[in-house]
């Protein structure tokens, strides 16, 4: 092999594990996936696009020039949690600093990713997005005192006293369940939503499947519960059951077989929306999105009761 | 033995094991204080004694369904969180919808503690009732986003600033004592505690007199520091102390001998009487109940360093 | 060795444990730097040196009593904790109840980092201060309830939406570096800061070099994100910095060199600015300064990044 191929190959590789890096993001590992998710970031945004393809060049090179395990850094597991912080940084801050921000705490991501990966190896779990989550909230936070960032608007305190709903409209089953899919990626766009979702169907018919029932299942139980309609139509209830089937019944699924993975994903991705609600009003008082807190706790907790049995059965 | 028998036998042993759930939730492993216990809650609510009953049932039940080892399951450790979710819930949220979340939320919280055996287990630790207060807290909070279920108002949320202290009374130290024990199954009724800590002595007089000795060294505590007196009469700074003083000086006995057991289970159940000061204000925003959070948190404090000191010394 | 020169050694052991005990809480273990520091503190207050010493006895005595390893003891790791709690008691209590909580926790804050050193020392991670700000805080909380205790004015709770930034004046270089120094013992004087700092010196040329770069890292950055130059000037961005630049390139240095530890430690130094915002913002509405979390979370986060990019190399 010539230098000058060897240089392409490494190219090749390292792009692929930028986009599966992307991929990642919804818990698959899967390039093709990763491209089709960007391409949906972009056709909602060219800014968003943008800082989502630069966070997963960040993380994935913050993993390569550490020195992680190569394996782990192409599946693309030091893309996803950069992905996600960049993409949330740029939408919930304000003004021309956050274009500086964004890559800056992409990079922090990774290295919290890192440190998290050390704890929980340990006891087999998954760092999911806990890096990119608390390291989110913190920035957002921090804006409050410093005035080089500023917050979107969007971003309200509220009281919890002060927390009402609104039941006026029937919820749409189809603008949620696709929305559902599109938020995993904080994109609140129809079109894009159903981009990310081909792309999850081109990793495989099983994760497109398990994505579409975990959104619909935490379209079902929102709307039973009597969640806001407005929340279920924009997908804001799917996203963490979305995650939290596809982890239980496409990424680590049971030992005990296919149809225990999806009825137990299924259970948790309904169990997510309670703890959806939840979250979001411990954080009213903060004016903070739970972003994918939910998934990650049940799935955590999901996870390690699984590991817990299957111990307890085999001994 | 017949399949009749050996059915009987298998009903008798279950039944047992939902008792231990029951009595478990005070630290004891004994089907009769269990049953005092479920008496002592029918006594104050009919409702609430099903509740608590039916909780143990599903907790066991999981226990025994997902493969749990049988022996952990018989001692009671599968029902105790489920019987203090089930009470919890029924207690603090309103309308129909609560009889159905209860034994949901039991089952999740039976889910939860495997988890957390799964992730304790290493560290040798116990779960206590970790499970329980963080997956009703959640539920508690879901209820302002999910119109199915609605709080009962005497969850208040409150600023911080506004929290006032009423010192008028003084408090009276049988009420306290007693109500204290009570209050561990969240039973603020004289009779009830009075059942309960009967149940406790038929478990034996070492651990009916921790019980006692831990209510009243709380009493004396917040007495001391200036606690309001309606909160130390309804047994509210009590029954984190009775736990806390049961678990180090009677189920999880130091080697150093009884005395050190019990010195240092007053020295424990005195402290956490400012850590339930100090957790009830951190929720006052949220209006949520400390529950059994303060004892959680001490205990584990408590027995981590016993641990450690004892790995020390025998090194 | 007589009878009395060996009583002699053992109290001049046990002061020199003393002494480093205090050192420990800026991440150096010399009796002289403690002694300095201890002069730092008397020179800003007679009560606050004698909270201090008498806090590091008593960590120091519990170590001794409970059985914890010698060597242990003897470096001071049984004393910090105590220290901090003690000061920041002392400091923000108001009321003659300060004086008998400042000492029983002080010795609450040697059990609980005790059993923080079972935890962490399975992850090969440092306890740091977690025991003193996690204890503290939940004293400082608890003031609202307990009459015995009454809180200083100075913490004033606030919702998060009421937080606004004047930034008015340029800060002061001298003094934001000098005050982070000091501010690592809560203390706000500027002569206290400079003699905390020569003590770091008499620890060594290159410590107090480390000290200087966190606390002018710290500046910088707070100075570009915008932060308030009050708080520059008084030292409240600093001190995490100083401790983030200490731990990871004094006390725990990489493996991979000096020039390694010194610009991780910057990078880590530098980002523990916008967590302290961060935290900050999280506690507005209970009032509660951050004291040393941000450097804790940090520095945590730092290590066992390290460790496990170094565990993958050398794998």
């Amino acid at each position: 092999m010539s230098p000058a191929e060897s240089a392409q190959q490494a190219g090749i590789s390292f792009i692929k594990a930028v986009l599966r890096g992307i991929s990642q993001v919804i818990l698959i590992e899967n390039a093709l996936t990763g491209l089709a998710a960007l391409i949906g970031i972009f056709s909602a945004s060219y800014g968003l696009g943008i800082v989502a393809a630069l966070s997963s060049i960040i993380g994935t090179a913050v993993g390569r020039c550490c020195g992680a395990e190569r394996k782990v850094v192409d599946q693309g597991l030091f893309g996803y949690n950069a992905v996600l912080t960049g993409i949330a940084i740029a939408l919930f801050l304000d003004g021309p600093g956050k274009w500086i921000v964004a890559p800056a705490a992409a990079f922090l991501s990774a290295i919290f990713a890192a440190s998290m990966m050390n704890w929980l190896g340990r006891i087999q779990l998954p760092v999911f997005t806990f890096p990119f989550i608390v390291l989110t909230w913190v920035i957002l936070l921090a804006a409050y005192r410093m005035d080089f960032i500023a917050l979107n608007p969007v971003l309200n305190p509220q009281n919890v006293s002060d927390i009402h709903q609104s039941l006026t409209d029937i919820p749409d089953i189809l603008q949620g369940v696709v929305h559902g899919v599109g938020q995993v990626f904080i994109m609140d766009d129809f079109i894009a939503g159903l981009i990310i979702l081909s792309g999850v169907f081109l990793a495989g018919i099983r994760p497109g499947i398990s994505a579409v029932l975990g959104s619909a299942a935490a379209w079902l139980t929102a709307y039973l519960l009597g969640a806001e309609s407005s929340w279920i139509d924009q997908g804001l209830y799917g996203y963490n059951a979305v995650l939290t089937m596809l982890a239980l019944s496409w990424t680590f699924p049971s030992e005990r077989g296919r149809r225990f993975s999806y009825l137990a994903g299924l259970a948790a991705a309904a169990s997510s929306v309670p703890v959806t609600s939840g979250i979001s009003v411990f954080l009213a008082p903060y004016g903070l999105p739970a972003f994918t807190m939910p998934f990650t706790l049940t799935a955590w907790i999901s996870l390690s009761a699984r590991q817990w049995f299957q111990k307890a059965g085999s001994s």
